[in-house]
């Protein structure tokens, strides 16, 4: 995976983290000190055509749409509420104006759902067409949630039933409502979105929290269609995936406003000793290690 | 001019600034609320492979460098200091891990020049090589310039001398010290940086203030070989163009420390009335309305 040695050299060389910044690289968004209450969180993701979407596929308001979201999931998945975005985008010459209003149009119409405002950004040339998103969200210092909390024993759980990155990737739901259920009314330990897929995102919560894993295939909740391979390996899901200890867990299963908000969560698997790796149970009863591979960005 | 249209119909769509917001799109920097004291200034642009640089011309580490200094110098032209940056890279297939190593060398030499930190950003695959940097500064509140500031017989002025764009646009120093000195001591009106040339710029300052402005070409500081046509219509400059009362200016240029910094400013025309449109004074005694053009970034 070149993008990992890649992040691995940049992360190096970026040093310590100075006064003002809580987290750099490494979770889903940087984590700014802005007031007394809150902290800043901030991500930025680019989507390329031909590696994220394709012209022939997708509608021009479809990848707006999807600029915005990939980062609005970034800001949820820390327990944030999103509020303001920059977009860059880079115009192909064979693309006209009106093409470039439609996707302007699909980042106003979802920024309008999530309540955020576009504040500014950049338009440029370009020989396909890009669009990098940064993203400014806020959350209260007691419920942020970085990937590097999980504990020995908690469960892992993800919101679903997981979705097929490979058809739904232009219409995938950010999962604001359900990370803000979580960290509003439970104490969650870890939580990530998997946009690379469950096993390289999974293997990421346990890198940083120093643990590891066994996750059980019999119980992941699969969309209609999607491989378990393709729920391990492939990623766009863009669901969340999240540990708590058991407890609060039970807690979360009783809480009678589950359903009435329609919310989903799942269980998978658990967080075990570092020294037991990361696992899968498979239905057939076969133990395999977890693979380091996912969606290939690089 | 594309650009310029697609920019007002992304700012109508836009709507209101929210709570938060002090300023969206339309300047250099979006202004967001801090604390008490503080702006948070956020920036993001983009340089693309075969519009802000060529290959064949740049290597690696002057990429990655551009990347950053023209982020930075969206913050200097507010009043602000840069702090941290996002990078997203899109990475042609055809370019190996020590290419991207280069750039990111290039974006951390600079950002240490500057105490700027690397808090996160992408990496992905592309076409073409695409770098594009958010940023966040911050300005003390009273510190703040915008572009709408400038008022009647303000002085106009800029950094200089006017660099070449097209010689110098890898390796020009953001005028951050050049700001920083200004703001501090002085009242600044109104302050942009000078990406697209001077006449696109100068006629946003004059749009935002609602003035009009008188500039002589005697006046203009060209750097060697520089036209002043470039100076005028084509970018990648990146000096600060500036106005204050000519009160204020006065005491800028019997400041003694202006010789002991090395700094230089100079004055190349008026704000007027609105009325009075926006000229330009030629050496030959002729009066030029500005036309409003400039790099075109699309």
């Amino acid at each position: 995976m070149k993008e990992l040695k890649l992040i691995e050299y940049i992360k190096r060389s970026a040093g310590k983290t100075p006064k003002g910044l809580k987290l750099g690289i490494g979770d889903d968004c940087a984590v700014i000190d802005h007031d007394g209450k809150k902290y800043l969180l901030w991500a930025s993701d680019m989507v390329v055509e031909g590696t994220h979407f394709d012209l022939k596929e997708a509608s021009f308001g479809a990848i707006g749409r999807k600029a915005i979201a990939v980062n609005i999931s970034d800001i949820a998945s820390m327990g944030g509420v999103p509020k303001f975005v920059t977009v860059s985008i880079g115009v192909p010459r064979t693309m006209n104006i009106s093409g470039t209003k439609k996707v302007f149009d699909g980042i106003f119409k979802i920024c309008k759902e999530y309540g955020i405002t576009v504040a500014g950004g950049d338009t440029v040339k370009a020989e396909r067409l890009v669009i990098d998103v940064s993203i400014i969200g806020f959350v209260r210092k007691e419920k942020l949630v970085t990937r590097s909390g999980a504990k020995e024993k908690d469960l892992v759980l993800v919101t679903g039933p997981i979705r097929d990155g490979k058809k739904e990737h232009l219409k995938f739901i950010p999962r604001v409502k359900e990370a803000q259920f979580l960290v509003n009314k439970y104490k969650i330990n870890s939580m990530m979105d998997t946009s690379d897929g469950i096993a390289l995102d999974m293997g990421r919560i346990c890198d940083a929290s120093r643990v590891g894993c066994r996750l059980f295939e019999g119980s992941f909740p699969l969309s209609k269609g999607l491989s378990f391979e393709d729920a391990l390996y492939y990623g766009e899901s863009f669901e969340l995936l999240f540990t708590a200890s058991s407890r609060e867990v039970k807690k979360l299963f009783t809480d009678s406003s589950l359903k009435r908000e329609g919310l989903k969560y799942y269980i998978i698997g658990e967080i075990t000793n570092r020294k037991k790796g990361k696992s899968i149970f498979r239905d057939e009863g076969k133990i395999e290690p977890i693979k380091m591979k996912g969606f290939e960005h690089i």
